[in-house]
């Protein structure tokens, strides 16, 4: 059953009290960013809160809530997080220990709640390094089939270890930010002896449906942070659109990797899921048939979440259609492990560092996390309502992700929205 | 001839007046990190000479130097870092328009100027972001056919844009910090059917002889560089030492590309030489066969600089020997190109994000930037002064790397020293 509260929480709200997430806030009467969680359709601003003396039964340094980032709440540690969602979670439910605090004092309550509509969200994080990795198993399958053939798929090192490469930390947004086409160079005929390539919009703008997630405490240089303790080192979860530019990234990404494919934007929700928030809906990932080398061994075999993921897409004065339903268990690999891999030949991570999962692709038709799978390489069309037909991504499509955990009864775990609409390429 | 100078700086000095390298410097007497440039065999403070108003004949607001990076000075802009330069080698030079700054004034002299071995070096810059381009192409292609032979050494697009990908920021540090040697996994037998990796310390440690450039102009997502300007977007270089396990590569890199091979550990000279600097060393690079697409033409054909650089390895105890001369010429790509390219999909660079080069080798033997490519893939030992043979480097074992342009005659360009020492690695 969901704790009850004396606040208006719609029951279809993903920030229902067992949620609790955290980002970053501006308002129109008070320009200056601070913290702030979501609560229902409203938020609370922790800054205003703070000031009203609102964690007077806490113990907390409120002034981490006046920072135009998460960075320093994030770096004060897991149990701390823990003891500040749990004390929110107490002022707002209806048997609060602290009515006076907020439920008995509408002065304050005036101050700190805002609608959601009436805010501006803003980066959560500053984030350092961004890495993306590529734990999504049968999307790396999907996606290897169309460029190598089912035999060649999946690379030999791709059960050992999580794959995964540096990402462009200066190009992730947050939700809502214009998504601009990507100018580039493309080999328009691949099979051409004499390869020339034309400078061009790309025109296979693809998404990636990935979560992401913030790291909250930093390790040296040369001093791997061992699997046991990889979870204490992550803050929360965000969902993350990876675009990607699928014809620039044929011909850029051999022998590197992806480069101007990848970098020219990454999209996140805006409110940061504490990780103690999904703990009830742990589950298993992807069996994996190798045995792990110690390091990366976790001693709970439910290492990832049970999250529904969702793709829509909406035209340009047209009608949404949700093209994919996926899971955020679909993962190979789960953050503790990708993190361990990371660090564990001495590189060190720092408080805002942000790790995207991969594209979490489900095992069957409907279920794919890019656009790239479900048109089959772009062979097959998507149909879309109103008639409408999509192949790849055309400007003025807007993509919005969701994700979500538990029911109605005991309460939503949402994410919130990861939106981006597609501007036209710039003229060159 | 040189400028001459009232302030003792030794002929064989790579900071004749004709460099004024910047950087970031503390001292025991006043550990705030703060901005200096070197000069001889010596730097001048230049919070304390600002505070002695030597800059009251410059127009620049002199606070930027009391930064504990050089970021917010890159900022001002390219005409400032010239007027800067030109300002302080007039204030040295014999015949200085203001002698009652420095020259004449002891006191001042006292308080701001300092040896070098009394100084300690830190980051010049805060990096945002690490991009590594691969733009040496003999390096390329040595590499290439020890992976795959010389009819594909170099793939298609090699010639037809700057290959790159994104490296790690937090991990870039300053000459001298000791190199922690990774641990990681190693599939000990390629050749096995059943590929099946151990973990181990890396047992293939090697270097890259590599240029950084560091950007001083940012452009917004989705407005790119365009290569005519893209010159004045780079405030100075430094040299860049790439430290890479090859083994651990060998077994992570299909498909995404270098990850924990290169993340360990990337260490940089502190001084950062201005562009202006190594302006009159303009050179022809590598030539390209191809007609490059209009965004990567740049108007002067001399778009590297001839600079001489070397690597010398000293093992513990032992004598130094230098293992390889190279020069900054022998790239395919100049610093602009690898800007306009990466900018040109609409990545947005901040101030302080930094570019390496990629390996920097010569046409013939003796000329190497890696030890991959002087043991031939580790077939062939490297003999070192005392008898002492290596193929890769062993724990103990320094490398310097070193960088120089011009003569005594006119002055040298130096970069001064990129330096570090293996540690063993960590028992996991």
């Amino acid at each position: 059953m969901a704790v009850k509260s004396w606040f208006s929480i719609p029951k279809e709200s993903g920030f229902s009290l067992a949620n609790i997430p955290f980002g970053i806030i501006s308002t129109t009467s008070n320009k200056s960013l601070r913290a702030a969680v979501a609560i229902g359709d409203h938020c609370l601003d922790l800054e205003a809160f703070a000031a009203g003396r609102g964690f007077s039964e806490c113990q907390i340094d409120d002034s981490v809530f006046s920072q135009p980032t998460l960075n320093a709440f994030a770096a004060l540690g897991r149990p701390t997080h823990r003891t500040v969602r749990t004390y929110i979670q107490n002022v707002f439910k209806t048997d609060t220990q602290h009515p006076k605090l907020l439920k008995d004092n509408t002065d304050l309550q005036q101050k700190c709640i805002f609608r959601q509509d009436e805010v501006t969200m803003h980066m959560p994080m500053q984030i350092g390094d961004y890495t993306d990795f590529y734990a999504g198993k049968n999307h790396a399958f999907n996606v290897g089939c169309l460029f190598r053939g089912p035999a060649n798929a999946l690379q030999p090192n791709y059960t050992h270890l999580p794959v995964g490469y540096h990402g462009r930390a200066s190009s992730v947004v947050i939700s809502g930010t214009p998504v601009v086409r990507p100018n580039g160079q493309v080999l328009e005929n691949p099979a051409a002896e004499v390869k020339k390539p034309v400078f061009k919009p790309c025109q296979r703008l693809d998404i990636e449906l990935e979560l992401g997630a913030f790291i909250s405490k930093p390790n040296p240089m040369g001093q791997p942070v061992p699997i046991a303790e990889a979870e204490d080192s992550i803050f929360g979860l965000v969902i993350l659109n990876d675009w990607s530019a699928r014809d620039i990234q044929a011909w850029e990404y051999v022998p590197l990797g992806p480069f101007l494919a990848k970098n020219f934007c990454s999209t996140i929700s805006p409110w940061v899921v504490l990780i103690d928030a999904l703990e009830p809906f742990r589950s298993k990932g992807i069996e994996n048939d190798n045995e792990l080398l110690p390091y990366l061994q976790e001693k709970k075999a439910e290492n990832v979440y049970d999250i529904r993921l969702q793709v829509e897409l909406t035209p340009k004065d047209g009608k949404p259609t949700v093209v994919s339903n996926s899971n955020g268990k679909h993962l190979l690999f789960s953050f503790p492990q990708m993190l361990a891999h990371h660090t564990v030949g001495g590189c060190n991570m720092n408080v805002g560092d942000l790790l995207g999962s991969g594209t979490i692709s489900g095992p069957e038709q409907g279920t794919e996390g890019s656009m790239l799978e479900i048109s089959k390489g772009g062979k097959e069309t998507i149909k879309l309502e109103g008639g409408v037909e999509r192949k790849f991504l055309q400007d003025g499509d807007t993509i919005v992700l969701r994700g979500v955990c538990g029911n109605e009864e005991s309460g939503l775990i949402g994410f919130g929205e990861c939106r981006g609409t597609i501007s036209p390429a710039p003229t060159v």
